[in-house]
């Protein structure tokens, strides 16, 4: 994508979610990969306000999370899970937000994960053809050791039964990647929308 | 209705319905009769954004649910739904949205319909003249087969007792229709509005 | 208020009312009086949609509740109300809403009403200096009689204890009034906010 | 800050807070320090619309809570607190709302506080660094003996764990404060979102 495209579907994601409660507080970051090979990640820089991002409140990152080029602004401790997100095949963007239903289902659930199954809007995840699809979200426990968790995050893409579509960080919110920003966007809405269901369905 | 009516018309519900969560993540379909005999509806084609629906994010279809025309645009597979309830007589315009609330009340009612009964809103559905009208609303079981379920939702609305002004799908959503699309939305305005009153009222 | 004034005031009103859902499915009357001595009041027509209020989608009623001049419009069934109201001393302005929180509350409270006490937000209410008043809100039977209805709040508004700033009906909605409009729509806020408190806080 | 854009900015803090259902009903007020050494405070003046506030909606006060100017407008009772927060060190902005969360969880415990811990959104709260960080927010009685109530706070702000960052007023609203009116308005949406949170969380 081209940066400037990039910058503005981003800024205009950001109102989106702002204005849906998803990204209060300058909290979440968003990121959309410009180049894979080699990766050159635009991601929203720490601790902006997301209800009118700026035109300037990004910074383009590498492998090591590291801006590409000197900047005024400096990447997200998160933009490790960015990165670790961004170089899998295929994926366009990544989405991270914190929302209310997100955190109270993560405080609620002491396993490390839950299954969600039989709803439609599951179909609105990339991949998924039925509603009888049974969706594994993991939680990861919170943590401020970002490159450790994007360890374990990137362990849990790999082998066996690896992470779809997104998970959540306890208490914390969720992380989803799709094609492009536009599936990564719709994601989110899924899930926000799913979590919601389940947080009030008993 | 004239075609490019119909289009900004469904283009403004569309983003209404986003605003209000009833149709996020690309889901919902909405259609408009544009001819009664022989059927030409109008009806948002698969997979699209409603926050943004775009003039080209539509096809016209025949009562066998494909189109009439070539067309990049494919219909949503539950196009049949459409077509059968766009055949009954004074049916002018057919609302499927995807809301919390109704997602919730199936997901909680283990039968395969409700009640509503008492409630001054009820007097927004076409034909309801008074609150202490009791209104049926069928819960049909989700499926991927939708022609099957269109043959079903198809005898309910015959014989005794036949389905009026609008269903759900279990863990799924709403279908309504009314005469024009005012109507329709109108409905769908009221459906939600009950859905919400009638889970949060224990 | 001069009518021109009056038209453009409530159709803000309406567009708001009907975003916090408030208003939906062209539920909700709102009435402003444009003279007290003969009674001019300006009433919502039946059954329009509060979501874009047309310039024509009012009336012009007197104290029998009947159109002054001759109109395409007929007044809602419910305008009998806002003449009683709209002849109590200092009235202005006269609003009648239907929400979630006012019906769940109103279904699930047995009794002929409630009080509401010790909330700061309570001072919105016109009269009210202090959080520690206690604020009676009465619940009426909802009924199609409306004439009858509006004979007995009418009883209620005078003699000992009368109702105060507005009264709700059982599953259906809010009455409120003020000296103008302004006022009266701070107490549609005053009340869906503590309706939505009450409802909320067990 | 310059005495035109603070007006601008508090201007679009409320609209913004009014559209949350954070400063319904003329509820809230706002402050900006103009100048620290003599005080001068822009605040909002008494029972005025949150949704359309205007230019001349504001007053200047000094260290005595008193119009430094002959002005039409009163500032609020509760302007003392306003005061006795803008002279703390570093603050720029004090922002005062009245949100249905808050409002439910201060009715619904009996402590004088209650603390909040292990949540990631904690971070948004100025000098917390960790969501490890364990928060307390204290519960004071609601009161209109405003000054009173200001003595009290004044204690909790000096002395052994004074008040960060914000504090509750029992049944009645969120008091915080920040270096500017961006940090003071991203504690507000971070305690509202902890608010509904801990709230909905059993």
């Amino acid at each position: 994508m081209i940066h400037a495209d990039a910058v503005a579907a981003l800024r205009d994601v950001a109102a989106l979610f702002y204005a849906k409660n998803w990204s209060l507080g300058t909290s979440s970051n968003y990121s959309v990969v410009l180049e894979h090979d080699p990766l050159r990640l635009l991601v929203t820089a720490s601790g902006k306000d997301k209800r009118k991002l700026k035109a300037t409140d990004f910074v383009i990152v590498g492998t090591d999370a590291k801006p590409l080029e000197p900047s005024a602004e400096k990447p997200s401790a998160e933009t490790w899970l960015h990165v670790v997100l961004a170089q899998l095949p295929n994926v366009g963007a990544v989405l991270h937000t914190h929302s209310v239903w997100g955190t109270v289902l993560t405080d609620r659930i002491a396993e490390n994960g839950f299954w969600i199954e039989g709803f439609e809007m599951l179909k609105g995840l990339a991949g998924v053809t039925t509603h009888e699809h049974r969706h594994w979200v993991e939680i990861f426990p919170n943590t401020q050791d970002i490159p450790a968790l994007a360890r374990d995050v990137q362990a849990r893409l790999q082998g066996p039964n690896p992470l779809q579509n997104g998970f959540l960080i306890r208490r914390h919110g969720l992380y989803t990647w799709g094609r492009d920003l536009d599936e990564a966007r719709r994601q989110v809405e899924i899930f926000e929308f799913l979590f919601e269901v389940i947080a009030q369905r008993r």
